[in-house]
């Protein structure tokens, strides 16, 4: 069969530290298919990694006879050091401390790979397939809730990787500076109030304290104290307006630093967004003079559309990386292109 | 007189609350003349307009007939909507709210002229001329600790706007959510604990708790509050480390979110730059993986120095903002090039 020039195709991969997800893209079809593995930590770095580019060649001998390679993009847990590729203890890659992953991709698949953090892939995907296409826009700042708070910047519709590839870890930015301790070292991080897991343990620490009797006896993750606030329970709604206000406190510095026309929210505690919403919006109001100046409604984005300052939730939901991972070739300046034989 | 049109020449403006300096500036010269006057602002803005355009036409008239004039910058304090060069009741030009600033000065001057906010010109000319030029860096966020705080982001060389010219407004970043009541509606700005009035506001207020013995019966400034710590008066020395304090948390939320190769301080209060340095660099060290990753003398920073981070007093002082103003013609992208008849 011919290869059809006029289709080219990406692999995107979203290594993520419980689920593995290998994908074939195309920009007309989108997700060609995708191809999910457990992340075997406990097998060894090695073996995840063959399980990986094992998928990778599953999809090139499936589809790079029909369409032309146009790159592998992968999104990796953080820290990630770039250009290197390297990763620097990972908390969710428990053991791969100084891994070269980079290097081991493409040694064992025998081609270039573009890498890149997670939370930057997902924000990318907001930014050309989401939110930012919806709205006409290619520069955004993105958190996404979930274990952790992740975070991306895209400036210009290319991602800020900052000068060692650690841009975009607002996640980390101090919200309480007398707050509870975070695993990477600080104290009252962003990541410590408004990701799934600080909700499940606010819930458990008030109900240890007595302070929140309408929750008492039960085992609660995020959705299911997302579906008791929905369904009324004050103590669960109190937890999300407290995850809303460090949400909306972290915006308004970054509105502020920062003045880009779109932030997103996503993640899994997202589907909390109108538990989230009004706290975010009241502390942005009060917080960011910047964002008062150019809300939507305001005389600055009246006058100006383009100077309007848009916080809305994610489009994309849990593909957000992977999608991000499948763009990356088709968006990236300095790919190597990858030649396919006919 | 021939035009030398080898030579180009700008003229740039601070326009500041009390001060108004216009200067004439070629790349090989520096400033080639200054011209200081007061910022008449009981006369009404149309008089401090009216003076500022009678210097640029004085620095034209003299300058012109030798060297090509390649632009004209202006540099003014915020909040200022871009493009379109109007202010929004800047704090330090009361009654100026509204007021299209871009439109009186082309008119009046009859040319083009090229607007920015004071903080993000200074930080321009520390990319420019200091810290970034010692180091061969092109990207950075400059602090400058004033009246208030002032902040500028400088990326790939490019001043960093945002949407509507209010990108750099870092130094309205919340700090402490329950702090002391900033002017522009948030509580706990870095504004609040790190500028020349924070600093006296402290000293004031713990000398009036009987918090701070060893300054009672005194005024202070922030210049003698300084000269005391030097000389090793304790009250006044935990002044700076506080502020120094809150500086490193503002610095640590800048550096995870935007991993910049360079943080400049600067403005009058970095005077105290050795007063301090010792809090800002603990609570980066503390609150910044990123920093601890890639600051000097890290694993990152050994392997790729493009990768560091620095953070650094500012070099140009008080003349940073007027030669931001002076450069921005030779590197704004879409300045448009005032002809001259020869």
């Amino acid at each position: 069969m011919a290869i059809d020039q006029s289709q080219s195709y990406s692999i995107g991969v979203d290594l993520g530290g419980t689920n593995l997800r290998i994908a074939a893209y195309t920009r007309t079809a989108g997700l060609l298919e995708t191809i999910l593995l457990p992340t075997r930590l406990a097998a060894g770095r090695i073996a995840v990694i063959e399980d990986l580019c094992g998928a990778v060649f599953d999809l090139e001998n499936r589809f790079s006879p029909r369409y032309r390679l146009t790159g592998i993009g992968v999104g990796t847990p953080g820290p990630l050091e770039l250009p290197a590729g390297r990763l620097h203890n990972p908390p969710n890659l428990t053991g791969w401390d100084g891994f070269e992953l980079l290097k081991e991709l493409e040694t064992r698949l025998n081609q270039s790979v573009i890498l890149e953090s997670d939370a930057n892939l997902a924000a990318l995907a907001e930014c050309v397939l989401g939110c930012g296409l919806t709205m006409g826009i290619d520069s955004l700042c993105m958190l996404t809730l979930g274990t952790g708070v992740g975070n991306g910047i895209i400036l210009n519709g290319k991602i800020w990787d900052g000068a060692a590839g650690m841009g975009g870890e607002a996640g980390h930015a101090t919200i309480y500076p007398d707050g509870a301790k975070c695993p990477c070292g600080n104290d009252g991080c962003l990541e410590m109030y408004a990701s799934a897991t600080a909700v499940v343990r606010t819930a458990n620490q008030r109900i240890a304290a007595g302070a929140a009797p309408l929750l008492a006896g039960q085992k609660w993750s995020a959705r299911t104290l997302a579906e008791a606030a929905f369904a009324g329970n004050a103590d669960a709604k109190q937890i999300y307006t407290d995850a809303g206000r460090a949400l909306g406190i972290g915006l308004a510095a970054l509105v502020n630093t920062l003045n880009l026309p779109l932030y997103v929210v996503g993640g899994g505690l997202v589907q909390a967004w109108e538990l989230l919403k009004p706290a975010i919006f009241e502390e942005l109001n009060h917080r960011s003079y910047v964002y008062r100046l150019t809300a939507p409604g305001s005389p600055v984005a009246n006058n100006n559309p383009r100077g309007a300052t848009h916080v809305l939730p994610a489009e994309l939901g849990k593909d957000a990386g992977l999608l991000g991972a499948c763009i990356l070739p088709f968006t990236a300046d300095e790919r190597s292109l990858v030649p396919v034989e006919g």
